[in-house]
């Protein structure tokens, strides 16, 4: 069958309106969200069902045309963004949007995958319910992707990352069968858990059309504060002592170094520190909890005080209303876009054990700035779980005179992840593999996992055609 | 290789005192807990390393003999049951009990699978952290068992089963290699979650030899109530308004039936019913934080008399000290002893939606009794995660003088399962298939759900030797 004929048979299945081939329509959909990779696709095919996703499944498995699922086409890590020269499909569920169910007693709701996350959070506010999902894409991220590429952001720390919110899903897999798991049950021991499988699996399993999330009575009651610290290793005793004492009230932990502060402080409108002077490192704390007769906001100021005079804080703000919480996270949020302004970032998102976090931005730190004196280190953290956005940052002038970019990307990451891994650490905490990182998985993972990695992505799509060069290398 | 031939290379593997070949001493290892069943083997054998678990698979896989992993022993279907007339092994790991590393600040513990879950919870209690499960049976089960049947128990409403609190494994595979992911990192997006398949595989994809959980901060404030309720529906709306209230900070939730309670008071020295007259169903609460200044027994307190002021209370008991607690938990705890005083218990580890919960008890309840007038249902409920062990008990007597036992309690489980799967619930929550539901999901599982675990299996154990019987029959 031709593309022309191809094309005829998708419109067929899910309505000509549906099927985008035209370059112009196309070419937003073939690069990705860095706009650094451009692939190729014969459509965007926009199915409005499960079951029009499934025969569109059918009609690919049977042409052998390589799919590739995209959501807000948001991800860091190129996996929305098909092969240069390919002569597939990207398949958007864009037209999917619908809330199944909102069951409040039971907790769950069951959404469509292409809702964006910020849909969702609206709708549940108005049950007096929430999805402790939090990360900068939410306005254009869609459900179907944060699940396949196991979304994180800074809610992780206490409620883990999707994978720990998902209940159930739908999925429909290569060859067009569709698995449903929508039941959402707490327990349930009646064979291999399969949902796990394709969570985090980037689309190169299946299709996740649907799926039933674990949600959240809305928080009642908060607390929120800004604490200046001298040393990395108190920035770890501090979480430590807080998690101690409030453990699950803690709703995020955050740390910026003050550089990071410094060129958001610079770039971003409104932008304000609370603080007498610029501390070496900024840990932000959100505390929450449904009961709205929780003390939280004594009990952090009691905390805050004990911790003063252990010596672990140099100074410390906390929010007296919600303006100024309000102003504490505009700073965090604001760092994505300082840094794009002010030059180049070379960002690894990265992880260890926290007890291992302030040993890692050392290492990391002393290695590149030896290598390139020009670079500034920008650590932004979700120090809580772990996780380290570790930025080699250029200043635009300093990155034009950079000789060979590209050797330079691909030097500083190797030195950066291989510090990371021989810490017991993951080169990839919450972005995911992608098509960025698919040659440093296949070199750095143990040959036994990708082995069984591999049995399963043949088992479940033996002819390669579910998002060719995500995970695994083309 | 003869039987002689193999014991002999067995022994030269993990050591002459490490193979048990003694009919004496296999009795109580080819037994189940309810010393229903009894299977074959040649012998029993303890391997003291990860590295001696590996050589006895690899040995096993070239002979072509079967391997049943079992723990300690106390699951409740069968699935640490070699099948009669087995000529393969069963394999234990109680001489692998190493705690191998604790690490408060990042909230991990790294745990042999030989290790009884009580040890580990001494253990961590001496660091000022406990893990949240809790089970009937936690003197002797042991963490590996625990892993492999994604062990539930009265926690699960708030931290979920085991699946939830497992961070990585170190898993030998059935040819002898050892795939190893105890970095336990809170995010960590490279590649599918491979611990998942073997989380709640009953041993039929390997042999899990160590895990890292994570753990949390002990409780230091609580409160305890037993709250006596009318009808289920008030219970169901008591447990939602309980959970939009204190959300995290609920531990427990159980709620129990007049005629179970009643029998555990006849039957359990020193349980007392701290109400004046026996209510209709018995709603046990338990809150507890880390904060030793949370307010909890006063918030309690506040939300029972408005819920007395809702009319959906006709009595409540707060607890008022640590006697009086122990005290409502005695009688929770005395269950599964009463049951077996008085007669022969019909239970069903079934579960729904919290919210359909009324609905499935009371239907389940109408099947049986008309088709068994003699029978008493006996409701034993974790109601907050919607799973209920419903009992059709016979009292010594009437069980005695039942025509056809065995098609009775397929009779009976039949009609449970039935409705239960027809309200979109599980006929297996908590406590696995093992051999006593391989049929039931032979026949009640999606077949497409079906082919992926049989592909999955047969990629990872292609001779079928591990655990034969055990989920898929055999």
């Amino acid at each position: 069958m031709n593309d022309a004929e191809f094309l005829a048979a998708l419109r067929d299945l899910v309505g000509a309106n549906h099927v985008h081939s035209d370059p112009a329509d196309l070419e937003p959909v073939l690069a990705d969200w860095w706009d650094i990779a451009h692939g190729g696709a014969v459509a965007a095919v926009y199915p409005g069902s499960t079951a029009e996703v499934a025969a569109v499944m059918r009609l690919c498995a049977q042409l052998g045309r390589t799919v590739v699922p995209q959501g807000g086409n948001t991800g860091l890590c190129r996996g929305a963004t098909p092969q240069p020269g390919g002569r597939g499909i990207v398949l958007g569920l864009r037209r999917m949007t619908a809330l199944r169910e909102i069951d409040t007693p039971s907790n769950i709701v069951v959404a469509e995958a292409g809702l964006p996350l910020a849909a969702l959070h609206d709708a549940l506010a108005e049950h007096g319910r929430r999805l402790p999902l939090h990360l900068g894409s939410e306005g254009s991220a869609q459900l179907g992707g944060l699940i396949s590429t196991n979304a994180g952001g800074t809610g992780a720390l206490r409620y883990g990352p999707m994978r720990d919110m998902v209940a159930g899903i739908e999925v429909v897999l290569p060859d067009g069968r569709v698995l449903t798991d929508l039941d959402a049950l707490r327990k349930n021991n009646t064979g291999y858990d399969l949902k796990h499988l394709f969570i985090g699996a980037e689309g190169t399993l299946g299709i996740v059309t649907a799926a039933a999330f674990r949600i959240h009575p809305a928080l009642r009651s908060s607390a929120h504060a800004w604490l200046a610290v001298d040393a990395l290793d108190d920035a770890v005793r501090l979480l430590v002592s807080l998690q101690e004492r409030f453990d699950t009230a803690i709703q995020a932990v955050e740390l910026l170094s003050a550089d990071q502060v410094d060129l958001v402080l610079r770039y971003i409108p409104r932008s304000r520190l609370p603080l007498d002077t610029m501390p070496k490192w900024s840990l932000m704390i959100e505390l929450g909890a449904s009961d709205p007769t929780a003390p939280l906001q004594a009990a952090l100021e009691d905390w805050l005080a004990s911790a003063f005079e252990e010596g672990l804080i140099a100074d410390a703000f906390l929010a007296q209303n919600q303006t100024q919480a309000a102003d504490i996270w505009h700073v965090r949020h604001g760092v994505s876009d300082a840094n794009k302004q002010h030059g180049r970032s070379l960002s690894h998102d990265v992880a260890v054990r926290p007890a291992r976090l302030p040993q890692m931005i050392a290492r990391c730190s002393d290695a590149v700035t030896a290598a390139y004196p020009q670079a500034r280190i920008l650590i932004v953290s979700h120090i809580g779980d772990g996780n380290v956005h570790f930025i080699a940052h250029f200043a635009h002038d300093d990155w034009a005179a950079v000789p060979d970019q590209s050797a330079t990307v691909k030097h500083v990451m190797g030195m950066v992840h291989d510090i990371v891994t021989n810490l017991g650490g993951t080169f990839s905490a919450e972005h995911g593999i992608g098509r960025k990182l698919a040659g440093e998985l296949a070199q750095r993972a143990d040959p036994a996992r990708l082995t069984i990695m591999r049995g399963i992505k043949d088992h479940l799509d033996p002819q390669r055609l579910m998002n060719p060069g995500a995970i695994f290398p083309a």
